[in-house]
């Protein structure tokens, strides 16, 4: 008996071609018109994961930093880690909380309760103008964002897809990014598997699985850092039967932190 | 140019009726059986995703409970938060360092580095006696362990596959389990990506991709923590080209951590 998931082999495919993506472009089209270039069928429950850059950029995040005024307190900040003060300016805007700083780097939790370097804030696979000032921010509602291109999949293809928004994100303890769900729809974004049984019957006493960033980092080996140009990844064969939970299910409550 | 991974599209395969393993079982024999019988081929780089309970049955680490005598600083921390005196001694025998306890739980950093909850020793998927007092524990040097397995495929083969010893474990800040890697031989474990360049030609500054870990959350979606019986994946179209770094590499210095 599997409530959660049916799974056999899962395959993950790099949707080539999808073009360089700028403001105002519409995913939906781009991901419809590159499943259908590639040859691909789409089937129920097929799982589509969505680099966050190009979500931030065709939600026009591209901020150039020659337009950022920076706060006292951000040029305070910035002068005790030798960053940018006009970046730090960006990186508390995105912020509740600053959680760490040293020289370089500030983690904060953002304004969805992501702790990540940066807020998110990345140059990198960002169109450059002389001076390198252009910097990328991450969707203002990645939840929003996800049920937007799965709703709008859903109207015109006929398809029930999940849709994850996923960045590489750093975590306490290890080195190292991995791909991590900022975004979901469609499918939930956790597993509470209490009460499923082990092999020998005895039930499970706690356990909920984070599928959402199983997925993620799964298409994370194919979307990589670098140059590669494939921000999607099509994933078949894991057909998750629950209703939908978003990202923001996976976010916990930093007062019950026993990790912290 | 991708001096670290190749990849074009990546397929997981559980290996179908893998027997419950005891102690002593020669995991490598099993595994050879379990790619012929369903007749999948070997390529130079495949990985295979490797559970840690079977990795711990086959090295003997089941464990009574009726065997351990706890000692005074187990009985004291085990009825501050209600947890059995005997597990509580094995847990501390299993670590280094206690990070955090509260009623049931205690995070810990093992031997190896790694911070976990209850030192990763748990009851699921064990076989039980009446009393239900069967524990397992990890495997005691999960690189070696993967390493051994490694060797002995490549010698019984001629095939070079990477092993990586994967369990499903919690994280700061996030819900749920994500699967991560706690052995690794044959690949790396990480991939340092500075110097290589984005889409734009600008070189990445810092990046660091914890691969084995993502590549443990992938097979996790198959393996699954409750009765699906598929502790071992096998992974094609991921193909590393760097040297075999072991999964201690992704133990970040304690003392360097700014995301505690």
């Amino acid at each position: 008996m599997k409530p959660g998931a049916v799974v056999e082999t899962i395959n993950l495919y790099p949707l080539q071609g999808i073009p360089l993506i700028r403001s105002g472009d519409n995913l939906s089209t781009i991901i419809i018109e590159s499943v259908h270039s590639n040859k691909f069928q789409w089937s129920d429950g097929d799982i589509l994961e969505i680099a966050q850059k190009i979500v931030s950029k065709s939600e026009g995040r591209l901020v150039n930093l020659k337009q950022i005024q920076p706060s006292k307190r951000s040029i305070e900040l910035a002068s005790k880690i030798e960053k940018d003060p006009r970046l730090v300016e960006l990186i508390l805007s995105e912020s509740k909380k600053v959680i760490r700083f040293k020289k370089g780097l500030i983690v904060v939790q953002n304004h969805q309760g992501v702790i990540l370097a940066n807020a998110g804030i990345d140059h990198s696979n960002v169109e450059q103008d002389d001076e390198k000032e252009q910097v990328l921010l991450l969707p203002k509602n990645p939840d929003g964002s996800a049920e937007k291109i799965h709703k709008s999949l859903l109207a015109r293809t006929g398809f029930n897809l999940g849709v994850i928004i996923n960045d590489s994100i750093g975590r306490a303890w290890r080195n190292g990014t991995v791909g991590t769900a900022i975004g979901v729809a469609g499918l939930p974004a956790i597993l509470d598997l209490k009460g499923r049984e082990d092999l020998f019957g005895n039930p499970l006493l706690v356990s909920e699985q984070a599928i959402a960033d199983e997925l993620s980092s799964a298409a994370s080996l194919i979307q990589g850092q670098a140059d590669e140009a494939l921000p999607v990844v099509l994933i078949k064969g894991f057909k998750t039967l629950l209703d939908n939970i978003p990202a923001s299910g996976l976010i916990r409550d930093i007062k019950k932190d026993l990790f912290l």
